[in-house]
């Protein structure tokens, strides 16, 4: 065989698979418990009423449901998107919404449209390794800014761009997850919202906000309110929206959106045209019905009360495993439980035990572009069981005890 | 509203809209007969069985059916490709492919792997505008190769390629539709086939094969050893595979496939990661569904006469309307009729009176990357009802005899 090396572009002979996905595909051995990929739990789709919808769709009378459509999707979805948007405080005309295929699409691209190599993109510390990889892909330089518990730390911040700057180097825009925030759980506070603006506006800056997770607030600890994205109040045009129904409908749909001014979206679908012509048609079609039919806004409250008793379910036995041998922020909202150990531990290195006890979880080392980290890891609750989450936090807490005691290998406890 | 063009990307500063989505947009218009988008009938699709697919898919034993998958694809799915690979000649293991979101993905995927800026991709004169979009995107330099009746001209593309190098130029592959090109028809011979793997070996070069309508011949003129992919007989790795089921299932499942040596498919996949994450799981499991059922394999005789009489019905009536003043190859199979006016007429400056006829097609000079082929027009047959192509083929004429007699607005004759 030939070697394929000399034939490879500068991105591709850089590009690395996703830890997280490699870590999706180990999940499959059996008895493994899985913490790592943040898959929402497939009991809670809409089985019923999505089968009921296929079959009216597929019924052959509307050919469009199978058909090729146009790029920036089907024209009623978009409309109903637009009804959507209003109801989170965005107010948005037909023209600044494009469908994608998954949000991972609007990031890719986004990437593409707004960065040439060189450029600097703002991402949080840490950042979802999707966006990381797809911004990672224009050859553009990530910079880092530091989190506090309300989110993003905007005097870091403003010292990262005046860095950039002073280097010579175009920053572009700040990407951030500002709804329990994906790997850290973080809710970012309304304050922080309203400054993330000026500051857009001062330093003539764009914010890409990423939102998947805004709709799964625990009522216990959150609001809708709280959760009000950073676009409803972007008067200028300075933020691209994006948000899925991955989390909430089912993730094999592939059906997200992005909503930006709309120059940006006229650029986004030109983009688009070349990477897949359009979104599928039948997702689309499945997901506008479900939409249209109530049947997203009816399932939402049980969504949140669902995954808000899984959050308690892991924090409850992490409390009782590992008490204050470990520390976290409390999840109130989305998929996610940020813990971190002393900071002498390394969770890759620790992985392998994990592995042996039948547990697996992302090492936090993935998410931050600064190579810091290693003493964090990423437990997704969305997917597991109440039980085997009490079964795999006692898992990983057998191996994190190991550790600390300063024992490599696991010992009975 | 601030201005975005300082936000916006080197490639996205360039980037325009393709001809054949814009025409997609105005067929929608009442009336009109629209021989412009290469869209399959959908009288055609199997929705009975979609249906009835769909129906058990949905009934909630299986997880994986809405939910994250692999990024290579649904694990049977891909098994079953290879054993539909085989029955095209073509030998393939498992890990030499990767499902993509519609061909279309795997022509951007291509073009980013194997493609920096400034490099040189070879296609033929005329091409597919959606390949000729995904390889500007990388900012590559295009170059076109003349094609004979037997498709592309094996002198002019040594040529082409000395000069590249000569240039100082670094070519990476040839792009290239086999089978009834888009937006040709013209079936590349046996004998081609086998020289361009020689020419590969030789000049150190790819083949990227794009293969969308190999099993549509038409059995009047073409027989299935006639389609056998170059692939089928390339034993050093240097081609570069794609198929689809768009124009033989439906395209709206957005489910089509690429077949390369397993290290450029890991490349492929880790940037499909990036672009996607996964093809929409729903439409992997129907249309593997379908295929493993033997609904695809059933149809093809159906689907072969069923696009063949509609080019029939064409053929026949732009000779009746037109006789020798326009001409055309004879379709073997495939979507499209390629129509060339004397050169001194232009297409596109033509179509506005087209479109008051109510007519439109493909102006050829979106094809070309030289900017040659004012004179071309594609028609596609594959849409429209008999009757339509009749009246459309009609309409058309009228325009056509207008432009010929040197009068530039249309008359009744």
């Amino acid at each position: 065989m030939i070697e394929y090396e000399r034939f490879l572009s500068q991105s591709a002979l850089k590009s690395q698979g996703s830890a997280i996905r490699k870590m999706g595909v180990m999940a499959i051995r059996p008895d493994m418990i899985s913490f790592a990929p943040g898959y929402p739990d497939p009991v809670t789709f809409a089985w019923a009423e999505f089968r009921e919808i296929a079959n009216e769709l597929l019924a052959g009378g509307q050919g469009s449901v199978l058909q090729y459509g146009p790029t920036r999707g089907h024209k009623p979805f978009i409309e109903a998107l637009v009804e959507l948007l209003a109801s989170r405080g965005i107010t948005a005309t037909a023209d600044q919404v494009l469908i994608t295929t998954g949000s991972q699409q609007g990031l890719d691209l986004a990437g593409r449209v707004l960065l040439d190599p060189g450029d600097v993109v703002l991402v949080e510390l840490p950042a979802y390794t999707g966006a990381i990889s797809a911004f990672r892909n224009t050859e553009a330089r990530l910079a880092g800014v530091r989190q506090a518990p309300d989110g993003i730390d905007l005097d870091d911040l403003r010292a990262v761009v005046a860095r950039e700057r002073a280097a010579g180097h175009r920053v572009r825009f700040l990407y951030l997850v500002p709804n329990f925030q994906n790997p850290t759980g973080l809710l970012l506070s309304r304050e922080k919202r309203r400054l993330l603006l000026e500051w857009a506006e001062r330093d003539d800056l764009l914010i890409v906000e990423d939102d998947p997770y805004g709709a799964l607030y625990f009522e216990d600890t959150a609001t809708g309110e709280d959760t009000r994205p950073i676009k409803a109040d972007d008067t200028e045009g300075r933020v691209i929206y994006l948000s899925s129904f991955s989390k909430t409908l089912a993730p094999g749909f592939r059906v997200a959106w992005i909503t930006a001014p709309e120059p940006l979206i006229a650029k986004l679908e030109v983009l688009k045209q070349t990477e897949d012509l359009l979104t599928p048609s039948l997702d689309q079609h499945i997901v506008y019905e479900a939409y249209r039919r109530g049947i997203l806004t009816e399932r939402l409250p049980m969504l949140r009360k669902f995954y808000q008793d899984k959050r308690t379910t892991m924090q409850r036995t992490l409390r009782e495993e590992l008490g204050d041998l470990v520390a976290w922020p409390e999840p109130k909202g989305g998929f996610f439980l940020w813990v971190s150990l002393p900071v002498r531990f390394a969770t890759d290195e620790m992985l392998p035990r994990a592995i042996e006890e039948r547990v697996i979880y992302v090492a936090g080392s993935a998410f931050f572009v600064d190579g810091s980290g290693r003493n964090t890891m990423r437990l997704s609750f969305s997917l597991p069981s109440h039980d085997r989450i009490v079964e795999g936090v006692r898992r990983l807490a057998k191996v994190v005890k190991a550790e600390i005691a300063g024992h490599p290998a696991p010992v009975e406890i």
